[in-house]
């Protein structure tokens, strides 16, 4: 039977299962998945996805599954939930957890503070690792990714962290405070995901506690919430990139489609009609020598394309924390030169394949010339327009694109068709 | 002094360090670092930097900092060797060190082979967990992220795995073999990495096996190495959107650059040319109608917008594996729809548009009619390029979206200008 097959899969299986089906098959497979596991399901699938699941349960259905979670967990889900079902939850936790889902609810989204959970395994500095053996023995299960107990004293203030390999190799004799790790990495709940996503990785961390001000233990960050916060940032990087946020699944509706990818398409048309109108005010010279207008979109489409090079180049060394503050101008340096070079060979190139199909020097020498200025203006712009952005504290991927293509678009048109109309009208 | 300071850091944050760092500061700092860590060093250091460190060391540095590794580490690092070097690291190596080295080199760079470590501790199922603990007191260090012992019989096949967690609350009379976990994840070394890092998602997983088609244990995968690869794949993904491979760092000489960059400006030239003889073909209708010069941009550019938005859509679902063989239909269904929408709104707003400016109610008329057509171009090819490369077996993400926009460009051109050339002249 299928339904019996569906309940002994992992909650993340379902999840994916969900995702690959259109929206009728989806909810037809969600009716047969036992409640029990519905809580974890809505933790794991897209956002998209939970939409649609979440629109086809009763209240009732989704207070049970709200129930099934941490607090942690519940914090993510929260936004999704209708009030009503979010005040009944509430009123079923005790103060402990209240006090969690508050604390965990009040970070931003790219926040440590919103990736944290709260399942600490504490010990004492005082006790000898035979305590501590005996202690985790009442334990039904330890939490997942427990690699670290953490040493606290009465005030919970941090000491240092015990590695579980530190009790399995050392003398049960020793005591915790001789064998804790006392320089361990403390990460603070306002800490940006970014950097300590960054730290797991430098570091092939397992877990690291979150501490206040005060290095009181507030809770942890384990990989496995790193690896899936990285995983989505690179995803909402390249659908990012295309104009496009991350809330469409493949199924969605038209409509739902159509909010999602309107508005890159709308700033494009208005960079577009620019470029146009830049076009419109040399409809002189187009007219008295009609090569200009097959060869505009040339001068036009290779700046666009080497200036989302150089803008790649300069946002990824950004969000790998790559650029100094005194490496600016050297970049600049560096971007103009290879613009430079492009523009002669590229540009020289398409300048000789011109004078072979138009007969003329004149029009293959400024094809030439407006290639090498637009790509030195994509250049420029393509370093420039990351930069500001990051200065001025905006995240410098998203729209870069569209600026960069805006310049050379309009740039290349203005360079190429004025350049003409100065030297061969 | 700044060579104490550097010397109490972590290798990864050196790596860090150097990699912010031109040239010649590079070195000048690489030269500071104690040499006990240049393997590992050079191991966290991205290919382009460790081309240029390797570069600057003597051969005998190189076999010292070569000997400081481990077997999977020294594969990563064996193909920037020097030939002579690696066969003096190969002398020096056991028996049991030469046949890792073999094996974590046979595997392509995406297999879980070429990942994985042979850091396993290993027990067997039959002892109690008292032995157990007696066994792991007398190692000086576990490996990092040993999260699981490793069950295997006589033969090195796996029986299962005993969760350190398991290992910690149970009673230490119980036997192995009754609380080991056997339906453990197990993977083959020549699984592809992107499938492994996606169990290692679904899952939570810290470490797994990796072992042969007879269930011999041969390796182990970590997280750390999970986390490296996610982050290195995604990328590749975004630097190869812009046509740009992953090692250039920013650093880079103006002539590595005009390697990583020369291959995707020269495609993006030839399919400008194409696009350029598009128009060339219809020069006859730009001198009687000049208008059409400045409007046809815009319906290419719209065109290559949306047709990437769509591209991006589609790879991103086969990227997940969300695409089943029969969604085909329906998602081009979906798509056209979208297009068909697109179009008429908002090719109907730029048509009134040039209808206000140009006086002409035909030009508006075929302008809305080639940006709607253009758009259905763009959503067909948008759905066809990443579908068929990925039946011919072919990473659907690389150079897709030089094809759609060498098609939205030369088809947008086509249509506009022959749609005009039909109707208004
Ligand atoms: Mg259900
Ligand atoms: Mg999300
Ligand atoms: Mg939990
Ligand atoms: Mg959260
Ligand atoms: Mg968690
Ligand atoms: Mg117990
Ligand atoms: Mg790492
Ligand atoms: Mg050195
Ligand atoms: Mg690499
Ligand atoms: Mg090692
Ligand atoms: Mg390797
Ligand atoms: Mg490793
Ligand atoms: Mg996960």
């Amino acid at each position: 039977r299928i339904t019996e097959k569906l309940n002994t899969l992992h909650p993340a299986d379902i999840a994916y299962i969900l995702e690959s089906l259109p929206l009728d098959d989806r909810l037809f497979v969600w009716d047969l998945v036992k409640a029990d596991s519905d809580g974890e399901i809505l933790l794991e699938v897209s956002d998209a996805v939970r939409e649609s699941l979440i629109e086809s349960m009763a209240p009732a259905e989704l207070v049970a599954a709200a129930e099934q979670l941490d607090a942690d967990e519940l914090a993510d889900l929260a936004p999704d939930l209708p009030k009503q079902v979010m005040d009944d939850v509430y009123l079923g936790l005790d103060a402990e957890e209240r006090e969690q889902l508050r604390a965990a609810m009040s970070y931003e989204e790219d926040a440590v503070g919103a990736l944290m959970d709260f399942d600490m395994v504490t010990v004492r500095e005082d006790v000898s690792l035979e305590v501590v053996l005996r202690y985790l023995r009442r334990f039904d299960e330890l939490p997942d990714h427990t690699d670290l107990l953490f040493v606290i004293d009465r005030e919970e203030r941090m000491l240092g962290v015990l590695p579980l390999q530190r009790l399995l190799i050392n003398d049960p004799d020793k005591l915790v405070g001789e064998l804790m790790v006392t320089d361990m990495l403390c990460l603070h709940p306002a800490d940006k995901a970014d950097d300590a996503a960054r730290a797991f990785e430098r570091y092939d961390l397992v877990s690291a506690p979150v501490t206040d001000r005060d290095r009181r233990l507030i809770g942890r960050l384990t990989v496995a919430d790193v690896v899936d916060y990285i995983r989505e940032q690179s995803e909402a990087d390249l659908l990012g990139q295309a104009g496009l946020r991350e809330d469409e699944d493949i199924f969605a509706s038209v409509w739902d489609s159509v909010k999602n990818r309107w508005a890159w398409l709308a700033v494009n048309l208005v960079t577009a009609f620019v470029a146009s109108r830049v076009i419109g005010a040399f409809e002189g010279s187009i007219v008295k020598l009609v090569a200009l207008a097959a060869l505009m979109p040339i001068v036009a489409g290779i700046g666009g394309n080497a200036g989302n090079q150089t803008i790649t180049m300069i946002v990824r060394a950004i969000a790998m924390d790559q650029l100094q503050p005194g490496m600016f101008q050297r970049l600049l340096r560096k971007e103009l030169s290879l613009a430079l070079l492009n523009g002669l060979v590229w540009g020289g190139l398409l300048g000789v394949l011109s004078i072979v199909l138009y007969h003329s020097w004149s029009l293959g020498l400024v094809l030439t010339a407006a290639m090498t200025l637009n790509l030195l203006l994509a250049a420029f712009m393509g370093v420039m327009i990351p930069m500001t952005m990051y200065r001025l504290g905006r995240d410098p991927a998203v729209g870069s694109s569209v600026l960069i293509t805006a310049c050379t678009d309009s740039g290349g048109f203005f360079i190429f068709l004025g350049l003409a109309t100065l030297l061969l009208m």
